[in-house]
């Protein structure tokens, strides 16, 4: 255990991604021989009640109301973020002016400008930074990563993204906020999308141009009684609005190495629940990927011996995977949750070293590029550059 | 068995589909009590040794080796071409205006005239038309269409198709008449991609709008010694000679019942082997099939109780399903040479009954003309009207 | 095409079975070049009117109602036993002493003397035999064997076998002639679960001893209207017989080479419908091969990279794999009938060299050892010698 | 949050059984409300060293060396053993005459004389006590098990068990505790087996009557510099000692309720990581379980309509699922180290509420008997009663 002072942290939001977060705090250290103690300081949210039970159940010592205290608060290192991208850029870049490390939910922002602000604030600002995107950190990606930086896959040819969903299927599902485009930025695209541009970006190096094509099926909803209940609420109101974000988006990429690439983000797709898939075929070998089977990562090696040829199934748990050496026995599985645990160690020993974490506000912004290019492609009917 | 004159066949082309449907032929009344008993009468090929060893191999009473001697033959009374595109039109016409049957491989035409043209001349003569989309002849592709037809999935949302081969990965693999746009019309486009599209259109309905991107990764390759040598030839030639189709085609289309969907065929994924793979969305379910595994459709209905749903995976091979109870008991497998079979079945029902066959000339032309629109919004770099 | 005089064919039986080799006799000689051309002379069975039938439909010559006139035919070389077992040691017997090459559906008897009584019949006349364990023909398990031969999986520690049919679950499914044991010998054990134990010892050697566990569920069903009516028979009689045979086998094995095995074949399992499945794990490798797939194979090698390893999934349908060259391109899959093709193949290549048939008469009498030993077994409760 | 005193646990042991259910205590009531807090009190074990800083790691408050010291506790509400089985007995009964509530891992003993002796105990002192059977706590195997009670499966007439592993087929693997009959009992029986038979008497029932078969393939392996290091230890040893366990087991067990079942326990499956499978065949339906993807039952019903039946892939994952709803939303999935966490959650509650824990101690001692007839099976060659 290090003898250094404890990294105190200051989680904004407390929802679906502060649970996350909070359970990678107080796991990262359990497994990890850290160079830092991570210390749960506060808490942040709007409502009280909330936030302090939220305090209580996840582990934090105490709770505020008000971030801007956060900043004041020396023993706090670093701010993260995880409310809805609209509050995003206020509080990162205030963050960053006061001097913070910034970790924050993805997509970074709502629109291209404002991720541009908040990258500029970090740069000037020097602090460490990271963006959430969660996915890398699974074990088989990371795997993924190692075999196509070998040269396993050979030049890449292909890129082939899906992210399918079926929680908004039913047209009686309410008018939560992420159907909100002044609160969500974007639907399927930021939210699930945004994902698998970053697992390609990651994986296959950058994209130059798309062609995109958003499309709602249901424009109208329910709204909600309380339209701050999110994604838990209750359906039934007579009353409706608009839906302001798109239901799919359907993406054609160049990518800068010759590759080129699908992506298709919806939920509107029947028994899809979290299917985050992404396949890569190159020269010498393909690799797949699955988020609801985490811990597989199949592999196509045009090299291994002619008529004994096929997909194999790589159950990535091994001790020599990454990070599976601190978890459990071989294909004694891990979960999502681990996910962020890991990207928390990772931003902890990137921290501490004085290095750049990865994923960082960089990524953010070249993904909100891509995410803005597909915007802009979708509206004008024609390719274009990001 | 039936007392009718037996149907008399004439097959031009005895490459890879001309053994295919020679085997159909065979084996059709073998298995299935049909009206007409097929008589093979005549097979036709330009050189005559091989032809004629066809023949004997095939089963086949006769051969020749000019295409225009079965058109004046009275006991013939199909004209089956299976010869590359670029023959199609001639042959199709002359038949059809022959009075003959005609029943075309897949794509009818090169080109979106010619086939136009095809389909005036055989709705000129009246006589009885057929396209070689035999996918459609699978089982598993009969029973998705009948539950589709019965409302199982509800409203259509998505469509997504694959069709990925690996067969021309590698640079050296030699200029086949398949990569030359004179004698093939179009690359993965018209050969595997023209597939996906008519199971999308038979299972979704017809498509309005597509955006098209075809891509050719590998520019040049080397010439073959023999340039009619076709797939199987060697290797090694030092001269090259310039691909002039697509290795790779990725498309977005919009169905005129408001669903969306993707397309992509490619010969340049590694691992993928005859992966034809289509899934549907809908409102009340999702259907998945895989031509590499054809006898199974996978089926998610959200109308199973809640908490036990899941994609279920028929063995699409009972007695109750499409053609099944001709063949063998229950997983009792049927491999890809039966949907020729099938196909055949069909063709010489709906001929003897005086109906249409499905899918026919019309069902050709509306794949090319889709095919055409993806040609066009490629160039184009936008969105193009079928 | 061969010159040699033509292999002239006697099949008695023309069920499920004599369908299935009649289809394979029409076949081989269409997709391979054999020395021998195969005559399909005269089909046999007890009753004039259905076998009439037969023989028009399934493509022979002639027909006969008794199996002694096969005997006298001087164009007939080969008696195909396809009936059910309590006749095939008269047939067998008799048309080895006619010098008749004797090709026999498995298993070859009810008993082992029997079984032991045909083996010396044709020793005795030196003609050459064959046994229908069609299973070993399908090209990933003759790929299995190869890659066993060649040390891919070293040396051999489990085998296990599961062959699970579904179709009797139903308490009122019929008393037809496999569930009675002067009929069909025995129940699932010698119907299916025959299969597993050629399969074993055909890729892991030979079986020393065996512990038996036989078992019926049901033990009385409604009587067929017509007992010969056979497995598409209506139910609903009211009267009921007793079921004299096994509806599950469960059996321990130990393996000459130390391997030691299970296997389990049983008609009461929900879903399965031709789970033929075995799995072998050797020192070096495991491989994995089901019937419902039987295209695939599964392979997972200890010597891949470290990091690597995983079950991969060869699709066994490329030219270089057993087989395949002769049918169409990777991928393009075949079916259960194409097992028989492939025996036949063998069995014509075998006879015209004057090789030994693989699978032969001492592989059926070995097998007929196995299951007796199972059955002594099963009635002493404690382990018994092969 | 409760507002009861908090539960105090002692835990004897800290290696990987150690770390699992430490793990679940500082988890249980971060996503649970309980009515009881868990207070991690002191950890145990006997080097003094390591128990520190295991628990620092962990997140016990203290530890000691000496595991009576834990039963003079009075905070210590709670005895957990996650020690090798030869300690289990003498630390259970002293914990259940100190009034202690005791969970124990599996299995509870390493003879059924000493299983007998715990089982009275804690019946004799009446207090809460529980077998750390963690499988039975997987939300699918929950899911299952509710199905079963609600009669979706009907009779059940097969259960079929496999708990399959690798990491002894080296035989330079070293002579770890677990391959020595004085510390671990038995060796795959035991270790895996006793997994497998707990999940069929959990779904399946009793079972009445065993047929074994113990094998040891390397009865010889090189001793380990350090008897205690366990698992993790290095090889290369020149001296040996003899493995005094089984290698592999095989069993076949009748059940009180008609129903026939096999199992198979191995380490010597290459490719088979925690491959616990278990597969039940009933009248009605069928379900499939695999502990490599443990978020996933696989579900047959018969009663599906006819023609769309097929073995369904339920992700068991959604908030109606057991336990899902304190986790993540549907598909994202949870991990191994989640079963402890459950067991945990629900050993609280029926402590709490005075109810019986599933599973207890009549249940380790119903395992138990069943591994000891397993054995006695294996010795005498012959079925033995449980």
């Amino acid at each position: 255990m290090s003898s250094k002072r404890p990294l105190g942290i200051g989680l904004v939001g407390y929802q679906f991604m502060g649970r996350a977060h909070s359970n990678a705090y107080r796991q990262a250290n359990r497994f990890f021989d850290l160079p830092r103690q991570i210390r749960m300081k506060t808490i942040c949210g709007r409502t009280e009640g909330p936030v302090a039970e939220a305090a209580a159940n996840l582990g934090w010592e105490g709770y505020s109301t008000d971030w801007r205290t956060l900043l004041d608060d020396p023993e706090i290192d670093v701010i993260d973020i995880s409310t809805p991208g609209d509050s995003h850029p206020e509080i990162a870049i205030a963050a960053a002016q006061a001097g913070k490390a910034v970790w924050c939910e993805k997509p970074i922002a709502n629109t291209l400008g404002e991720a541009e602000r908040m990258h500029s604030a970090v740069m000037a600002s020097g602090a460490h930074n990271g963006v959430f995107h969660n996915y890398r950190k699974a074990p088989a990606i990371a795997l993924a990563k190692q075999m196509i930086t070998d040269g396993r896959l050979g030049e890449i040819h292909h890129v082939r993204c899906h992210y399918l969903q079926d929680w908004i299927v039913d047209p009686e599902f309410p008018l939560v906020w992420r159907l909100q485009k002044d609160k969500a930025g974007s639907g399927s695209l930021g939210d699930i999308g945004s994902h698998s541009i970053d697992l390609a970006r990651h994986l296959a190096g950058e994209i130059t141009d798309v062609m995109g094509h958003l499309h709602t099926f249901v424009t109208e909803r329910p709204l909600l009684a309380d339209s701050a209940a999110g994604l838990a609420a209750a359906s039934g109101s007579a009353e409706k609005g608009p839906v302001t974000v798109d239901d799919a988006a359907l993406i054609m990429a160049k990518f800068a190495n010759g590759a080129i690439g699908t992506f298709e983000a919806s939920r509107f797709c029947q028994g899809r629940k979290n299917y985050n898939r992404i396949e890569i075929n190159g020269r010498l070998g393909s690799i797949v990927f699955n988020m609801e089977r985490m811990n597989e990562l199949e592999f196509y090696s045009a090299e291994d011996p002619e008529g004994l040829q096929g997909f194999r199934l790589i159950q990535a748990t091994e001790g020599g995977h990454p990070w599976c050496s601190a978890y459990w026995p071989t294909a004694h599985i891990i979960g999502y949750e681990h996910t962020f645990v890991n990207w928390v160690v990772d931003a902890v020993r990137t921290l501490d070293a004085g290095e750049k974490m990865d994923p960082d506000f960089a990524d953010g912004l070249m993904n909100q590029r891509v995410l803005d290019a597909v915007e802009r492609s979708s509206i004008g009917g024609a390719w274009a550059s990001v």
